[in-house]
């Protein structure tokens, strides 16, 4: 054991990123992927980020599908540190369960709960971000990390700045908040509207608890939902008669929301870089700067009068004449062309394959 | 035998086409490719629409690389009637070697030069226009056929009209002109001056004349060159001794130009539709109007808010979102991505492979 006392990642691991679409599928989601050219997929990026803050306390819950792509990809788990969700139903389900387990194995335990496939660009600065975060978490607080909004996005939800919690400075390195509420995805009017009150920040799903705060959190509003996981977590035996029961809702609006309203829940400041990579704008704008970024083999790529980003992943030279922010995608069985403007209609195609009976390409 | 008596087609077919890369290769160049969607090659196209002019007097001359895929897609023709060349040496080198030929084969011959990459909209009135080609060439004009230009073309050359031949209506259906001159691709503004006159005509490459009179117009300017051809006819030993010492030179600036100088070609008027498919632009005009045209299985494309041209080869799906005007090839080993507008600088595409050693592309 090693790392910050107690504390477990728990690493949900599905999202089917149909807006990545050729690159991320339903059969091999971004996180599986390597998009940032580190060689590394988002997985293992973030087994990496987080191993030196848990050790071995890792644990990553995951479609059945794709348990073994994570195991092979992880093969430093053990297969008990991989929960095999019999099927998807959101995040409250996925992160129950590994609190109803947790909640039983460890009486100390704080778990904080992050995405797989997220890129954080300053891993040092992420390892003080969260031992600040298990700091309050160890007072009970549901606490989330809050990421200092670079532009006014509307890709994301805000979390509403409350009060300095007792004995944290009002600003700067350590500071923490109680969260007034957490606020969905704006309008880029709304979302100007926020950054210039210096009162938001991003809310890039994570979250650092006590299981037992969780689960008793989530318990006042669904008293059955909060039974049903710490029964699969006694009996393991049960899964499959009481996980298709579960509500589908995500944890934000199964508990954050309603802790934030009751004075539960507390945030502290990312000191790093952070993006969710949720379509291929971003995806360039993490990679690249004016000129044609290629994430693959360079020599595969051959550009005239053009910028934007190539993803050359068929084995074939891709070559782009006379195009400004150009996304294009080459896989072995897809090929997608598009702009990073019109980034976010890709899910369309997904839609629309799916729809002609081409869900093997989706 | 059957058709015109003594009317001969002669096919070139060469060019490398790279302005229809990947489309078009070295290897494989587009008189070999189905570009119309009709299910023949344009060079099958070719002979379909040349048959009934000339039943089986039909040579295609083509580098010796080709003449293997000539005869399996024109399995109608014996070897012989497929002259391969030892090197490209340029038009006037092909269509004066079958032109020598045929002079010794046929005293009575009249032939006709005909690109294996163009496409005719009307093969009847193609025909006819061959036809009163033929019967000028009997006189012993060199005679060009004229295409009516339907837009201010930068990428033809033109015919300017003479007067009307003695005894030919000068206008309407029948008329033929002496030629005044040859013109080399204009700008855009001379081109519209040339419109305005109604005196010029597109310079489709298509010469109807009697070999002799072909080669008699050579020697005239350049004996030795017309000496060689004769040569090379008469002794079919000689041509890898003779065929490099040949001018790399086009008919047109070898023959046509001077001769028109000399009174001594006529152009008959064209009344079908032409195109010689020069880049994807005009590719994209001749196969669809203003959505999106696919070539080749619709099944592969998807379309989300985008129009051009897609050309679905590779076997796999191809997706497009959100580009107007946009060309994309796929193909098993590359894919290129152009807008119709950019169609030109494609060449650039293949200028830069074979400056990275990838002339195995190209």
């Amino acid at each position: 054991m090693s790392g910050i006392d107690n504390f477990w990642a728990v690493v949900p691991a599905g999202g089917a990123g149909t807006r990545l679409w050729p690159l991320s599928r339903s059969s091999a989601p971004k996180f599986l992927r390597d998009l940032t050219g580190s060689g590394r997929s988002l997985l293992q990026d973030t087994y990496d980020r987080l191993a030196p803050a848990v050790g071995d306390r890792f644990l990553v819950v995951t479609g059945r599908a794709h348990g073994d792509a994570v195991a092979a990809q992880l093969p430093q788990l053990g297969r008990e540190s991989i929960l095999a969700e019999p099927s998807a139903r959101d995040s409250m389900a996925a992160i129950g369960w590994a609190a109803a387990l947790l909640e039983r194995r460890d009486p100390e335990a704080v778990m904080g709960s992050f995405a797989a496939d997220h890129v954080i660009d300053d891993p040092e600065a992420f390892r003080r971000t969260v031992i600040s975060a298990v700091d309050a978490a160890r007072d009970d607080w549901l606490v989330t990390v809050g990421i200092e909004p670079t532009h006014p996005s509307t890709a994301f939800g805000y979390i509403h700045l409350g009060d300095p919690l007792p004995g944290s400075p009002s600003s700067g390195k350590g500071s923490a908040y109680a969260v007034a509420e957490f606020v969905e995805k704006p309008s880029a009017e709304v979302a100007r509207g926020y950054l210039a009150t210096g009162r938001y920040r991003w809310n890039a799903g994570m979250f650092v608890v006590r299981p037992g705060v969780l689960l008793d959190l989530l318990g006042a509003g669904d008293p059955d939902f909060a039974a049903a996981l710490r029964a699969i977590a006694a009996d393991p035996a049960r899964l499959d008669e009481l996980w298709p029961t579960l509500p589908r809702i995500a944890l934000d609006h199964a508990v954050a929301e309603p802790a934030a309203a009751a004075g539960r829940v507390a945030t502290v400041p990312a000191g790093f870089g952070w993006d969710d990579i949720g379509d291929f704008d971003s995806l360039a704008a993490l990679l690249g700067g004016d000129g044609t970024s290629v994430l693959g083999d360079a020599d595969l790529v051959e550009t005239v009068d053009a910028t934007g980003l190539v993803v050359p992943g068929g084995d074939r030279m891709v070559a782009v004449v006379g195009l400004d922010d150009v996304v294009v995608v080459d896989t072995p069985d897809a090929v997608l062309v598009t702009t990073r403007a019109h980034a976010q209609q890709v899910k369309q195609v997904v839609d629309a394959l799916k729809a002609r009976g081409r869900a093997d390409l989706t």
